[in-house]
């Protein structure tokens, strides 16, 4: 049985990369990997769905036993991304999603240097500001830090392997989509079944 | 501008590489290299269309030029892919698809070593017998041959990027067409043009 493929959807806030992975996903043959946060449920949320909440406690002693492939601390809570499910999947042969931060995919990146690491981009500032404004949740000052933060982190693009627009949730789906399919089907990982296979056809 | 990249679809003789091209090529935003030929023109056949016909002479001439990605004879007669019109357009930033036999194969990746190289699997030896036999135009003895050769060429899948297998036509087109489009998507090729819109449109 052939690893899963780790696929690291990133980009800056405000891209839309969790409308493209939740488009994405029926589809995919693929998993996505669900968060652990200390933040408490909003409304609506549901454990192991959005994500798995717990607190401080066992979230730092899940740290310390090297529980998490990437995690951080914003505002005050922490969030990451559980490494035991992950590595299960992956064993299983089962690709497996990530749609985390870009500092999050950065620390991914250096323990998982073969996954695909997909780089979703905003098709232009004025957009990406317009995309954070009418989320609504915001002051004027967070949304100038987010934009800022963008901007630098749009030069971390250089080390992603693909990089998607997302001007048209349609064809951003359908570039993730593609990239998923291609992954596939490279020698190294398809050829060994196919070579079974006909093989035993062929008897 | 980027240059272009070459795609090359190789695999078996029967295994339906043709096929998949011709259905291929509407929707592909990419050139198909047409080949040259000594052999005469069949009825239907049209100049620069289904090849380039010429003379033994003008042929061995252009050998000797290094006027050929990659050349062989055949039953006596020459094929080759002409190296002009590939290079002017992958310069012009275009995808060039060649499809060819696994020699030919192989000596464009001696020159290009990075273009694309998908391999087109039958789906079994006796699926493959099946479709050779049923084109009708050779002998049991050919068709031996063929399926023997086969069976050694089917050992240079390690050879290429890609492997498709094209026991259902749509399913292969789709998977050659995820290919193409994912390799456009790669961070090497495409974020230059998307900074560069990118940081225009901020302005």
């Amino acid at each position: 049985m052939k690893q899963g493929k780790l696929i690291v959807l990133s980009g800056p806030s405000g891209t839309g990369k969790g409308t493209i992975c939740k488009q994405l996903l029926p589809g995919a043959d693929a998993v996505l990997s669900v968060s652990m946060t200390t933040r408490a449920p909003r409304p609506g949320e549901e454990e192991g769905a959005s994500y798995f909440f717990t607190d401080r406690e066992k979230f730092s002693e899940q740290i310390r036993g090297n529980g998490f492939l990437e995690y951080a601390e914003v505002y005050g809570e922490y969030y990451g991304t559980p490494r035991g499910p992950v590595e299960t999947h992956l064993r299983a042969g089962r690709d497996v999603i990530l749609e985390i931060d870009m500092q999050g995919a950065m620390q991914v990146k250096a323990a998982f240097p073969r996954g695909i690491f997909i780089f979703i981009m905003p098709p232009s500032m004025a957009e990406l500001r317009r995309r954070i404004e009418s989320r609504g949740s915001e002051s004027p000052e967070q949304i100038r830090e987010r934009l800022r933060k963008a901007e630098a982190e749009i030069g971390y693009l250089w080390k992603y392997d693909y990089v998607v627009v997302n001007d048209d949730l349609d064809r951003a789906v359908g570039d993730v989509s593609a990239i998923l399919r291609t992954e596939r089907l490279r020698v190294n990982r398809a050829a060994e079944g196919i070579l079974d296979r006909f093989q035993r056809e062929t008897v």
